[in-house]
């Protein structure tokens, strides 16, 4: 499809996601992914500990991404603000693979296993993104409870975004959807029943 | 301690968690389990699967109760209202084994296999959560948004009512990091940084 030719690391991936989403990810074995890459198993394992580990990389850059852009933001912005300064600056990593992390999450939704293992790394995402909001001053109960509502956001955007008919960016989404938390979150008597405010390309409301 | 005599699966539960509190949970086995119950394995395996399922057990009356308390909320409640109602009519059930559900969170908290568990459970309970606010007639993004805030409140809010020495209830540590939600999502301007509100029995900032 490309007409950029992949590295080694590239092809294996390639063919590693193609096999999970045909045959299932239990059934694919590294003998296969590697014949399908054009490649050995030996150099399979030069980059994969495993076949899970095509899917969940040891060697994450969403994390370094999410601490460094917490630690550079402005000093004067609300916790809040921070983790969405963070999240959108994160976004273009994902945005660069899309067609990848469509095929990525369709696997994962297939196999309850690979689901436990992406909600124990978007926890560590939480984790990283509190423990850098409390370097920055904030108080440790405050730091985690901005880290898990910014991973909240960042989950329910990202399942719309590698969803999404009509494409629009992450950070786009990810911006509409901690709008729509400001929203679910204002005061009783602001926010009405079944309000959630609206969100790209949706009818709000049953 | 208890003047209660606990039975049989109560008594499988104190000792599983005290053996995995003092010498780990990989360490220990279930005829430790059984022989300081005082009880058989065959015992052990009539009331768990594992020595992992005393620490998860398959009928969790939570995700019932969250379920339920959702469907039974007042139409006209807001979302989030709603989820606040539904966490809070669950923390009863937690209240009532607070000196487990301390032991067992310490247990979670030395084994990272478990806490990976923990988060997996915690996703299925936003899960049911979003699916019975759908049923009310939420839009699916709003419902499962309003669900993941709801879940994320209530995982901040137990850490620190299983680390509480002020031992507050759990439904008033619900409604305060709630508070501590809407504090922390208010627009900009009405937020200061690094302040979250206040959580009982804490400073807020650095």
């Amino acid at each position: 499809m490309s007409r950029w030719k992949p590295d080694a690391r590239g092809r294996l991936e390639k063919a590693a996601l193609e096999l999970y989403n045909h045959q299932g990810f239990d059934a694919t074995t590294v003998a296969e992914i590697a014949a399908r890459a054009g490649l050995t198993e030996r150099t399979f394992y030069r980059h994969f500990a495993d076949k899970r580990e095509v899917l969940f990389p040891s060697d994450n850059p969403l994390a370094d991404t999410l601490a460094d852009a917490t630690a550079a933001a402005s000093v004067t912005l609300p916790p809040l603000e921070v983790v969405a300064h963070a999240l959108t600056e994160a976004a273009p990593i994902l945005e660069e693979r899309a067609d990848l992390a469509r095929q990525r999450r369709a696997v994962i939704a297939a196999t309850p296993e690979l689901q436990e293992r992406e909600r124990a790394k978007l926890a560590a995402l939480a984790s990283t993104l509190g423990h850098a909001l409390r370097e920055r001053g904030l108080e440790a109960t405050t730091a985690a409870l901005a880290a898990e509502i910014g991973i909240a956001v960042f989950n329910v955007a990202y399942e719309r975004w590698v969803n999404d008919p009509d494409q629009h960016a992450l950070a786009q989404l990810i911006r509409e959807t901690l709008d729509a938390t400001r929203h679910l979150t204002a005061p009783a008597g602001h926010a009405a029943a079944n309000d959630g405010g609206s969100f790209t390309g949706q009818e709000t409301g049953a």
